[in-house]
C-alpha cells in the first residue's frame, strides 16, 4: 500500500460521514459539492498552521487535530454562522502512523464537537503545514461584519484573555501543575463561541474573534468601521490561574496575545440590555466605541503594555 | 510598515475586484461571504504546491502565480463548474518584494483569464506554500462526476498529454530552443478545461482532470465507477515536439506523467454523435469503458509503460 492510500485511512471515519443535506459530495472526486439552503449565505475562511511558528516542534498531533480545525471555526463563530464542513490542505513531511492517528482523533473530536463534516482536501509532502478552509451559513445579508460598529456601542468579550498566550512559555512541560494545566487548556483546547455568535445576529454591530490580541484584534473592527475606542483595563476578564502565575504581566498578555479565540463585539447599550440574562451572563463590557479614532486605554498605563510583535496574518 | 502591511499592498489589486453579485464580501473581515445563485450548488476544491516537491526551487515567482490558480481550476473544470472565487493561503519564508510582485501579477492574470475573484485568505510565515481553494457554481445535481462511466462509454481527453512531465528535465534552461520553449509552456501555463468541462455538463457520464497522467487518473474514474477500460496507445494526443524531442519515451510520458490538465472523460457514444462539430473536434477519443474491471492497452505493451511514482495526493 502507498502513502497515500495509508494517509486515506486515517481520514476515512471522518469522510464517512461527508453525506449530510448541505455537503452533497464529499471526499473523492475532483471537488466537492455543497447545497446552500435557500436564503442562506455561504461564509468562509481558511487559517494556516505551520510547525515553529504557531505551533512548536513535537506539538501532539492530537492537541493540533483539535486546535487546528477550532481556530479556522472560530472565525465562522464571529460572524454568528452555523459550520457545515471543510476542507483540510496537509503538507505532511512523511505518513508516520502515531502522528496521523493522533491528529486524525484530534480533528474528529473537534469535527463532532462542532458539528462541522470533512468535505475533502490536500495531501502533500512537505515542512508541516496545516491549512483548514471551514464553510458555514447565515441567513442572508445577517453576518456579523467588522465594519458595523457606531460610536456609543459598547465592547464586550466572550471570556478570559491572556491564558493562551501565556501557555506559550511551558507548553512543552512534562509534568505542569493543576495551575498551569488550567492555563494550558486554554492554548490546547479552543472553543469557537459558535451559539453565542449565532445568538448575537441581528443583534452586535460587529464582531471579530480574537486570535492576535485584543489590541490588535479590537483595531480591526476599528478601522473596519472608523470609529475609535476607549477600553478600561480593570474590566478586563482573566482566570485567576492565570494573575496566580504571571502578577503584573497578566493584563499584558490579556490585551496583546491572542490564542484564545474569545469573540470581541461592538454592540448597542440598549440591544445588550434587550438580551435574554443567560447571554448578558457570557459577555463581560470591557469599554465603548467612540466617535474619534484611536484606541486609548483607562485604568493602566498603555504604554506599559507590551506591543504585540509583527507577524504574517489574515491576508489583504 | 510591517511585513504584514506589505504583503497586502500586493494582493489590493486582486481584492478591489472583490464585490461581484457572487462573492457579496470579499478580504479584510473573518470570513469572505457568497452569495450562491438559487438552483446552483457550490463546488469547490483545494490544491497545494509545495516548494521543491511540485515546482523546482526558485522557479518564477510569475509562472508560479499562473501555475497555481490555474491548477486548482482546473478541478471545477472537470466538474463542469463555473468558476467564482478562490482563497489563498500563502506560506513564505519572507516577504520578498520582487517574489511577492512576480507571484501576484501571475495570480492576477490567471484570475482575468479565468473569471474568478480572490476572496481571502492567510499568509503565514514558513517554507514556501500555496494552498488555493476554488469556488464554482454548477447546476443543481448536475455536477460530472467521476462515478458515472458506464460500459460502452467512449474514452476521451481533451488535448495533447505528456508535455508537461517532459518540461520537469528542462524547467530550469535558460535558454531553451523552440521546440523546448514549446513544450515548457505546457508545463507554465496549464489552461484549464473551463468550457470544454460546462459544455459537457448534462453529456459527459464521468469527468477527471488529469494531473497525475492518464493511467493513474483514468483509473480514478474506473474505480469511482466499477468498471473496467481498454485504452488505444495509438490514439494517444501528443505534441509533435514531444515526440522530436522524447521519442519512443513520449508515450510512456503521455499515460503516466502529470501536470498537463486535460481532462479524461467517458461518454455515450450517441451523445459523443451528438455533440456540435466544434466540441468533438476538441475530443479524442483514446478508449472505451469495459464491464470487466481493469485497465487494459491495445497498440502498446502497458509492462513497457514507466509506473508513475507513488506520491500524496487528493485526500480520501
Amino acid at each position: 500500500m502507498g502513502e497515500f492510500e495509508l494517509i486515506r485511512q486515517y481520514f476515512q471515519p471522518l469522510a464517512a460521514k461527508a453525506m449530510t443535506d448541505q455537503l452533497v459530495l464529499g471526499p473523492g472526486d475532483d471537488c466537492a459539492i455543497q447545497c446552500i439552503p435557500p436564503g442562506r449565505d455561504l461564509v468562509f475562511s481558511v487559517d494556516t498552521l505551520v510547525e515553529g511558528v504557531h505551533f512548536p516542534l513535537n506539538y501532539s498531533s492530537g492537541y493540533l487535530g483539535w486546535r487546528a480545525l477550532a481556530v479556522a471555526i472560530s472565525d465562522l463563530a464571529a460572524m454568528g454562522a452555523e459550520p457545515v464542513c471543510f476542507s483540510l490542505a496537509l503538507t505532511l513531511p512523511e505518513a508516520d502512523p502515531d502522528w496521523l492517528s493522533g491528529f486524525a482523533a484530534g480533528l474528529a473530536r473537534a469535527s463532532e464537537a462542532f458539528g462541522i463534516t470533512l468535505a475533502g482536501g490536500d495531501t502533500t509532502r512537505g515542512p508541516l503545514t496545516i491549512s483548514i478552509q471551514v464553510h458555514g451559513t447565515v441567513d442572508q445579508g445577517k453576518a456579523i461584519r467588522r465594519s458595523g460598529a457606531r460610536p456609543g456601542d459598547l465592547i464586550c468579550v466572550t471570556g478570559p484573555l491572556g491564558s493562551a498566550g501565556a501557555a506559550l512559555a511551558f507548553l512543552e512541560d512534562a509534568d505542569p501543575d493543576p495551575i498551569r494545566q488550567a492555563v494550558l487548556a486554554r492554548y490546547h483546547f479552543p472553543e469557537p463561541r459558535l451559539a453565542l455568535g449565532q445568538q448575537l445576529v441581528g443583534k452586535a454591530s460587529a464582531a471579530i474573534d480574537i486570535s492576535d490580541g485584543l489590541l490588535a484584534d479590537l483595531q480591526h473592527i476599528l478601522d473596519a468601521s472608523a470609529v475609535g475606542a476607549e477600553l478600561d483595563a480593570r474590566k478586563i476578564p482573566m482566570m485567576p490561574e492565570l494573575e496566580q502565575l504571571q502578577g503584573d504581566q497578566s493584563l499584558s498578555l490579556a490585551l496583546t496575545a491572542g490564542d484564545d479565540y474569545e469573540l470581541c463585539i461592538a454592540i448597542a447599550p440598549d440591544v445588550l440590555a434587550g438580551l435574554t440574562s443567560d447571554l448578558r451572563a457570557r459577555l463581560t463590557v470591557v469599554g465603548q466605541i467612540r466617535m474619534t479614532p484611536g484606541l486609548s486605554l483607562v485604568g493602566a498605563d498603555l504604554a506599559q503594555v507590551r506591543p504585540g510583535f509583527d507577524h504574517f496574518g489574515r491576508l489583504v
